[in-house]
């Protein structure tokens, strides 16, 4: 896999994905176009405009962002190549002069009211919410002279960049919020196994009956794959119609993936791979003797013996 | 289980959400409060201040509304009372004289403005996209006099509501657009079983391991009770820890849920019961024999036989 | 459970089933009657002649014992008591002056001679086997001067108690074989819970397809319930339709056993019930907390608030 | 694999081994050679002194026939090269000039005994039983002028051939009882696949915990494999140590049935496969689409896409 030499990022400049992409090595001197929406990164990267796009995928305290799941599901293929995480901490920015008692109208996006709320109702009660496409675009709203509101949560870094005064510094309710990015880039790349990765899967669910989920989790849990998420999906035909998307501990060239992905393939050959790429949080998983590589070398080879190697 | 006879709704006026409060009998004739959030109207309920509160929960474009699920599944019980399915369709409104060709800046909210977008970029290409905290919201803001935009994508009720120009209609991408609501009460009601009912449970994973959302979900397959939605969430301490928030075909009052939940509470016993109410497309599921409540009783029955019907 | 006061076994006098019932306090005071087969000790107890009759049961060298088992499945219902191990020594004996090296023939039962194959090939390499219906047999006969052999491979016991010579002992492959035997009763009697039980079933399959047995299975490992014998055994009627006879850990007042035991019921109403009884070796099984009696009672408590404790 | 030219089998000559034997295409004119147990039987096999040897292993009315199995099972790899049905039919056989009612004492296996033992009781109810360590060594028995006894159960072949009266015919409780035989190699043999075949398995468990059982048999459950048979079998060294014995549907060159023996020998590595071979019955499983050949073989092209058919 050659390393991207162009990117894209959900924009505008100094979002926390932007924060998320400069922590790709290489990624700080290679060109940067931010995009207005998930959608748009990920088209940036089908057409071959970029080589890869970073964009939000979970929040630890808002949950999965769907619109960034249903663009991956669906369309021309893609694949994850890395995951990020980034400490996310809100400050309170306003023009130089203005005090925290003068606030009135505080913008930002509505993910982040959400984990600032608590601390505005203590702080400053009367304050009303002005909905803004992202924290950024809140902060560079003061600076363009946008007289809607005289406040806006945002990052430290586009506080900084664009010079505003911090009235009030990491006023998350979660003081340790972090937020999970992912790179996007073209299927035709696999990243390198480490040790300690994760495989992100969109699964089709065959039939709506009681076992059919079951049987689905089953190839998981029989080849001893842990799951770190799973989310039922509308297909967005009709209510009541289910995909499922998950990430699960390990590599596609750990023999107890592959041996998964390939009995999820029998049962919904509709599957599709989104990845295997290190786990930002580098957590190996433990393998149990009987869910090891050399487990299923051993039993290969036990097999082969039996058949006379004949091919079948 | 008593009538509510106050109720309040993600507001402002002529949401879709107040929409699916209108389909409640009654509600037209009750007192109806607007909240200006999820959290704010479920505290509502909790504080006694109104008796019920109808809610986002599901759509099916947009998948699970998080904030609305997370908020019922921490603080003070509450319980889901019934569900709504509300048709979807978007307008383009505008204030009296605007024509298509001169719309710049659209409002609205962000889900909305994802399910609008191609009709936007096909027929008003370079219209700028200006958010807002509801679609309500943005059909307000121009009656209100905000110059900030000058069209609004929300329904037609507002729109006719508020005497607004419309200057298209059904500009959603998908025609048959629903989205579930949920009318949430204390947690001292339990609708009355119709025979095409849904539980909703919030089950913490007791264990991170491969077979652990496994043994949860066996709770469900094992006696027949097919999920219908099923979504891993942070617990917002830290990245790798869940809950599950599932929703189950059945009521707990048919013997296979209630064995079910019996189940998962010796699991899991910090379990939350979200409610059992009639299912808004008035589904039956299909009930094998070994699972109907004829064969709980019947093997009640056996059972007792053998012990004596001593007290154990 | 009122002690049994009369009792029958596989005879004659002097078999290690009656040593096997010797050791039940209070047997060697009872009536006691040999039955010539194990259908006729089981059909002794069902016409109320005796109380209770011990039978083989399982050979830890041979295996299940197949006649008591299909014998106990079928007809009027029986109840297990007890089970009792014996630890199984053979003795070569002969009647006083046959030396070792003038033995020519030697009568044993067949699975007494399987045990004792290894000694003799070694010893008296040319001695033929003659077939007896039970070891005391064999002993018997050559008091009774039956010329047809002239050694008799049985327990020390019933050559002491007959004054033959031994003219080996301890002639066994194994050297700490032990049969397994249990007491058969009628089904009114159901004996106290100890914490070291066993439960003994007779399963019907209800349906011969590959998740079926898994379903049955199933009952048992998800209520943590150990299985200590699982065997399929043809119904009689025609080759290939099946039901399984298992012992499984804990006695059907624990909590985790009746309701393996219901879920079983509703899989297979026509499963059969054959007693819960101590364990002869006191092992107890090891509890997870989450098939506990208290888990279970804890589960209920807790349902029953959500039901409002309402009749259903 | 070349067909066998010297056989042997449970004798003496005129048992329904032989005659299960005889079934065997080209066995009628090949060398064979009676044994006098199953185990001296498969010995010779072993010591290449015979190609194969014919063993009876089931039986419709007394289930498994356990030496064979433990004899299999452990010691130098046999190979299972196929199964033979004989129908089992009983005659009274006596000398010439002997009358029904002159019958005093009856000799046979304790197996026919048990089989025959209702028509016995109804028609010659006084009659005793003289244990014989095979129906023919009974009828061999009046031919060699043993006195012991006047009648014989035995096969209406044995009869025939010796020249004995036949006092009554068809004399078994069932009517249609057949006894299941299987022919023996050595390890080297691998019969073709038929469509319509059997797996003969011997299977360690790995640990006694209640999911132990339930993680082998989800194996063949997994890859919609079903089981026509399993026994759990004490290993002999104590009581409370098992394997399993268990036949399953299909042939190791079917991919689900090879994956599923993968599987297995990467929980339990000590597995012992004993054979895939034609049932004698002819019926083939019906595989379901995601288990089929054509399945497997999709999965494995899908991944190697996946995988950039890098060696792993």
């Amino acid at each position: 896999m050659t390393q991207p030499s162009s990117y894209t990022y959900l924009g505008p400049e100094g979002t926390f994905t932007e924060a998320a992409l400069l922590q790709v090595p290489g990624a700080g001197e290679a060109r940067r176009v931010p995009a207005s929406t998930v959608a748009a990164a990920l088209d940036a990267v089908r057409s071959e405009a970029v080589d890869a796009a970073m964009v939000p995928i979970e929040n630890s305290v808002e949950g999965g962002v769907s619109a960034t799941l249903d663009a991956i599901a669906v369309g021309e293929p893609l694949r994850i190549l890395r995951e990020e995480l980034v400490p996310i901490t809100f400050v309170l920015a306003a023009r130089a002069g203005t005090t925290l008692g003068a606030v009135r109208r505080i913008a930002t996006h509505g993910h982040a009211w959400a984990q600032c709320r608590s601390w505005v109702d203590a702080t400053i009660a009367d304050a009303e919410y002005f909905p803004s496409s992202s924290t950024a675009a809140a902060a560079y709203g003061l600076v363009d002279g946008d007289e809607s509101y005289d406040g806006a949560i945002c990052s430290p870094l586009v506080a900084e960049r664009l010079g505003l005064a911090v009235l009030a510094e990491d006023i998350g309710d979660v003081s340790d919020a972090v937020t999970r990015f992912v790179l996007v880039g073209r299927p035709d790349a696999l990243p390198a196994r480490t040790g300690a990765d994760k495989t992100t899967l969109v699964i089709p669910l065959p039939e709506d009956h009681p076992g059919a989920l079951m049987q689905i989790l089953d190839q998981f849990a029989a080849r001893g794959v842990n799951l770190s998420r799973i989310e039922s999906r509308p297909t967005g035909q009709f209510l009541g119609d289910y995909f499922f998307s998950v990430d699960a501990d390990g590599h596609v060239e750990d023999a107890r993936v592959a041996d998964a992905l390939k009995g999820l393939h029998r049962i919904s050959p509709g599957l599709r791979f989104l990845g295997s790429y290190a786990r930002a949080d580098r957590r190996s998983p433990a393998v149990e003797r009987h869910t090891s590589d050399e487990a299923f070398s051993s039993a290969d080879h036990w097999l082969g013996g039996i058949l006379g190697d004949r091919p079948r």
